[in-house]
């Protein structure tokens, strides 16, 4: 393909352990039904609270992919 | 669902009305074709003029709500 | 006009009722000495209190005309 | 007082209703407990969808107030 | 329709010639699948560069398009 | 002129052909009614769509002019 | 509450160890003296480094909490 | 005026001597064409650079004023 | 403290003399209420105009302290 | 190397053509001194005006290159 | 030294295993080469994606170093 | 030379005097090793407390200079 097009979603992951993790858990679940994933960016990152604690790490980011032709 | 995901989708209403319903139009159109819709966030509010009067608000906003499994 | 040139001005409208008004009154003001009024994007939206209650709404917006030949 | 200082502090007020009451809202509770409301800035404009529709407005807003000697 | 609904989606179009064939690029993709684009706005311009020199722009933008009813 | 002033305006030009077109269209159209234009910053690079391509070119920039005395 | 109303607090909270270290140091401080934390948004990630290694992580976020009537 | 209408222009002061200094500059310009001038926002604070020291400040500021009736 | 937190306020302060002094002005009435005041950031530089001069020059910073356990 | 590590440097590119060729120029100067050159962003486009046309384009962009072990 | 000068430069530091790690890299990187290293600030969170897992985390940083005599 | 390229660096410059001077000391800093600085632009103004007055101001520019054939 002479001049890829890529499109990019954003998501929110989710997950009680870490930013990092988060990520991970918004990629894994984009790559069950998008193909060809290449890159993601970090646009924020949130959490729940629950008794004094962080109870939810929330991290939106874009994902980039190819658009197949 | 221990880790949901989010997706957020962006959309601008419109309303010859006020900001609020241009909101509500852009979330009741989302609401037609995606269930569980949870959120929003005001991205920019714009509108038309005509005979120096607003004939149309235009509000972008984000729309997040659950991936489904 | 084969590329129109438009020029963008940028107002405080205010108003003791609601945003909305508060927009409308800056482009009723400005549609008194500028035709051609074609759009508006809101900058900022803020206010002034008295006795604990909101007493002004103030936005700003720019507005966008057509400039003549 | 020659040189006044002001404090800004940051709210989320809620409302069904719309945009303006849930800022009417937040200033209202502010209201309460400091004296010398000033004025308001909107930081952000979100809200919770329920139903397919809008549930809850809620708007960001930072409150300036005099500091008293 | 009274009050339309329009969809915003960002595409990252790519081309060895210009940032403006890397914007119709992305168009022209997008218009395969979806009807209705009705206008773009410029997210952020990058390129790769090879051999001291660009070897390919990258142009990120927002496309907007009339959700059908 | 010891300490000159400039005052700078805001301006969307258009053009079929790029993005450098667009930015010429409104500098001509200025410098019509303006003498001194000094220089430009970029603001936002837009456009609209018809039938799948690229149809107007619009960019907003701010043009800065010395204040005659 | 019919209209609950949040106020946001501004933290930076250190740790030698991760940035999720620091913003759950920042929370835990935060609920010894403030009841209902109900949500953080990460504003910046800074740190200091001695020995050329990152020595410090220092997190600023904003906590969100309930005011009680 | 039940509810005044603003108007915002954007100015460059510039200075050798200091950052306010090209503030009133800038303002006292202003007041030769302007009646009711009411506030200013700085922008961006720049300089030029001569023989390794500042030569001139340049201070963009947005200046309000009443739009008379 | 092996991790200390710090706490961010947001004040306004003004002066009649320079951009400078308002920020002293500012920090000097904080520090009659909070100890240990560590930093300071410029957030917005604003002022009042009276009879084509600067009036009040309106700083805004946060400031940030330890908080004591 | 497992874990590259790139170094960014800002550089504004100038010409008289085109806002591509101002970039070309940038990154042609980088690339006679500086091996590797892996990719830019664009910063800011501006340019200078002389007699009522664009005089010269200016743009300011990141470009990253890999720093050798 | 009376009044001391820092520079910035900015990096991105790459790691297979964490966004902290990813920053450590950078630092560790440019402390072989710079000394006096003294602290650093988030500019943005990337990475790449391969078979629907994170590859590699990206982390851009600005380092602060004091300037020699 | 035809089209010049420019290369800006960031400094973090300090006095305890003023923050024109802060500026001025970074600029002379950044001139004992760099021909030919040409114009800056403010990033950041800061500044560290101590007995609660302003200790140190410390501002953040970006300085241009031209970079030799």
């Amino acid at each position: 393909m002479k001049d890829p097009v890529y499109k990019l979603i954003e998501l929110t992951g989710t997950s009680t352990e870490s930013i990092e993790d988060a990520i991970d858990n918004a990629i894994r679940k984009a790559a069950k039904t998008v193909n060809n994933l290449r890159w993601f960016q970090v646009v924020e990152t949130r959490g729940s609270i629950a008794k004094g604690r962080v109870e939810q790490w929330q991290v939106t980011l874009k994902v980039g992919f190819t658009v197949d032709d």
